[in-house]
């Protein structure tokens, strides 16, 4: 029985650098393992895949039967349907300990980092494996990504030194040029439909008893949000009405380092319990607030509870 | 605000151990951390600790507004009262995933090894710090007390490596010796009640809606049972009397590899149907049965299913 290393929902550039990661040092120190993905590329992932040469995972929803390592997450709703029916042998993350549980003894390496890339990186160091140079490539893009090219308050010097060594195996000589043209992909919101881009980074949470959902949509200047706002607002109306308390869209501005929130809510007054700032009508803005992990999550989690 | 680093209820040597040991690692490589525990100390870590000089942690239970290190547990249920009024920092473990969430990103490292003081022998190795001379000792104890002296099916290669460069470090020359000196002060049984002895290592489990009791008394000598084996049996029936299906107690003698099975059930045919071995009068000698999680309770399970 193959492994198959998996991130989460939705998934963004590091959960599927850190599957394809996993799938490569576990077979070389474990067993086969196989990457697969829960959805298809964002844009921003498909460009990084392309660029260093590398497949695209197969898209495998159900876990019943078969060896998985969790990367990106340790949620159950974020991660593969009936994980119960299947045995989690190994989770690498980089968030809040969510509420999987296993039957047996694994193995799990967490660090309070920006991006699992950095743990990988390591991980590879840990079981003298070298990293291969398409792997170091994706993983490296990864990381700038998490950590909003190192502006993220999540970023650590962790993050740093593994970009360092995985750009010398990957042969990227402008770390800086490589991320501006991977957000310039990100920014990109023409031909995307509202319901593409609400769900492009989204995640649900539980909070408290309430469904929260929070999608997160980064782009160089919030200026390609001006002709669609109100659509995305309106879908994000749609989002909320299927059962959830509230619905939660942050347009984030890496270069101004703050974001615009979009707020539809059973109670929006939360989002100044929250935040200690007013909403202006339906929306706020949140100074230095770029990361839904560390500024964001924690925050909602306090204000609900 | 100081760290406390914790190992589960009813503390065993390794919890314990394992407490001491992140509490050095931690004050040495991230903040100054102190190891605690939820309860005293059983006889065989109190001769450990005494063995290399290290003081006993302070007793404390509760987690309120306290940063806290988990060692060699994630349940709740087997944790600090209050757990959601602190903070999870870090987990140290070798056991399945439990129920513990956190709140925001942490540090796990969860092997699945024989013991916890293996993972920390690695990690001291990871963030290249010396262990301290009793440190090692402890932690050596702690792997020898788990694994059974390498003997339990749960020891891995890495328990036995980490031992051999434990020992070192601690200038144990004859590891065998000192794992038997710790045996014998926990194989005493002098002094000790027979309520205490039947519940020193006991778990009441659901079997097909059979309520069973098993315990488990790890010697090296079954001899020291000798005078007393009478005394135990009539309070096995006792402890059997109160509601429940079957009590069995092993008398597991860790040298011989093998236990003694003391049988109080409504359906004693059970214990052949399970081992495949005929009871002579009220016990059954089991060859090579030496773990209850992992020998004992999956082959009643079936037999009760």
């Amino acid at each position: 029985m193959a492994i198959y290393a998996v991130g989460h929902k939705n998934p963004d550039t590091d959960t599927i650098a850190s599957a394809i990661a996993m799938a490569d040092l576990w077979s070389k120190v474990k067993e086969e393992t196989k990457a697969i993905a829960q959805g298809e590329l964002a844009p921003e992932t498909a460009f990084v895949l392309e660029k260093f040469g590398v497949a695209a995972p197969e898209v495998v929803t159900d876990a019943t039967d078969k060896k998985i390592i969790l990367v990106d997450h340790s949620d159950l709703a974020q991660s593969l349907d009936n994980l119960d029916k299947g045995e989690v042998v190994a989770v690498v993350d980089h968030h809040k300990l969510g509420d999987v549980t296993t039957s047996n003894p694994l193995e799990m390496w967490v660090w309070p980092v920006g991006c699992t890339g950095t743990v990988i990186n390591s991980m590879y160091k840990f079981y003298n494996v070298e990293v291969p140079k398409e792997v170091a490539g994706v993983l490296l893009c990864a990381i700038l990504s998490d950590t909003v090219m190192f502006k993220s308050v999540t970023c650590t010097d962790a993050d740093k030194a593994a970009v360092e060594e995985l750009a010398k195996i990957a042969g990227v000589a402008d770390v800086t040029a490589l991320g501006m043209e991977m957000f310039n992909v990100k920014s990109a919101v023409a031909g995307a439909s509202m319901n593409e881009l609400v769900f492009r980074d989204y995640k649900d949470f539980d909070m408290s008893g309430n469904k929260i959902g929070i999608g997160q949509l980064e782009v160089v200047d919030l200026s390609v949000f001006d002709d669609i706002k109100a659509d995305l607002y309106a879908e994000l109306e749609k989002v909320k009405a299927d059962g959830r308390h509230s619905c939660f869209l942050l347009l984030t501005d890496i270069m101004k380092e703050g974001s615009e929130m979009l707020i539809v809510s059973d109670n929006p007054a939360v989002v100044e319990k929250a935040f200690g700032v007013a909403p202006e009508g339906t929306s706020v803005w949140l100074d230095g607030v770029m990361s839904r992990k560390k500024q964001v999550v924690p925050n909602f989690e306090k204000a609900f509870a």
